[in-house]
């Protein structure tokens, strides 16, 4: 019962900074990205395929979070897009103040774009605004399409789904039911908007990139 | 600094109840695993093809958690085996409490072996003991073998790792490479019991159960 009072108390503080820092964003003219995820649903892969298709008309950095490690950050700062690493020491999700630890060190004035890759992890991070101008979540197919079910908070709070490893659905290892899982999310969160693509090979890519592109654009203008 | 303290506290309270449980369940000779993993790794498949396995020879019964909903459940008794949900209703992870309430419903009394699936999480369940006999970990091979670099603790405190999904080692759509993930997870955990199997095929489910079965004659005898 205490923990849950302690809890509802540091979300109330945490959703007014996140309010002032989407209004800090927005006159900055920075559009703030919010990516979230299972682990290994491919959160660096989409990163790094998405920043590739739009490294040439915005000007982005990243905000990575682990538990405990640098390889993701590493393999962004690889591919020519400025990165910085946010170890969480056990914290299963980002906060406000988290972020504009990441912000501050990225001296983020000037960029057009900014991701987050939050902890993976389906639960916490949905319960934490984060400040970000919008949601993002990745499912990938091998974790099943009965997720909706389990998760729905995650599902619910989210502007875009990416449907990442598409390209396993053309093997017979899984099951997976792209109408179904359709369904089930629409049932949460009806203007949700659904890209299936592969961070893999690429397939879909465009169509997501261009999407995010747009909103960027009108946000920043 | 105050959420830090206050999980401290809870913390240590939930570690000297884990201690009790696991004092009364060695009386009673009933062995409790607590299985954990990421979303979509595949627990409730593991857990019915182990369950088929071992039914003959074995009492058993799960105890199933989940944010929200019951279809783990409805699966498991769909099987033959009796199971319990528990809806955390938002907590991310299941401690001793929980548990009881869960073992409570169940009438453990009797029972010779009994599973939790816990919260699909790699990061808060990892920190909360929950009174089991041993604790068991699945990745599966769509994660990626880079996961003890994200989440050591998770991997640092499992008595066995299941490495669920080989079959998709077999397709050119993973790069995953299991002698990598080996050593990483040593380097951690020196000791661990690693189980490379497929809960859709059954491929691995053999060596698993017999492993599983000796320990617990060992605890119940």
């Amino acid at each position: 019962m205490k923990l849950i009072k302690v809890k509802e108390a540091i979300q109330s503080d945490n959703d007014q900074l996140a309010g002032q820092l989407r209004g800090k964003l927005k006159e900055e003219k920075t559009f703030l990205v919010n990516l979230m995820s299972s682990p290994g649903a491919g959160k660096t892969s989409l990163l790094l395929q998405t920043t590739a298709q739009m490294k040439h008309e915005l000007r982005m950095a990243v905000i990575e979070a682990d538990i405990d490690s640098s390889v993701d950050a590493e393999r962004i700062v690889d591919s020519g897009i400025p990165a910085i690493q946010l170890q969480t020491g056990g914290f299963c999700h980002l906060d406000v103040p988290m972020v504009q630890q990441g912000l501050g060190a990225l001296d983020s004035r000037g960029l057009d774009l900014i991701f987050i890759e939050n902890v993976g992890n389906l639960v916490c991070p949905a319960e934490f605004d984060t400040g970000a101008t919008i949601d993002v979540m990745i499912l990938s197919v091998p974790e099943g399409d009965d997720k909706p079910l389990k998760y729905p908070l995650m599902f619910s709070k989210c502007d875009a789904l990416i449907v990442n490893k598409i390209d396993y659905l053309q093997t017979s290892l899984t099951d997976f039911d792209l109408d179904l899982l359709e369904k089930r999310v629409r049932k949460l969160n009806k203007n949700i908007n659904i890209f299936p693509l592969s961070s893999r090979t690429g397939e879909g890519i465009e169509l997501w990139s261009e999407w995010l592109s747009s909103k960027v654009y009108e946000h920043n203008s």
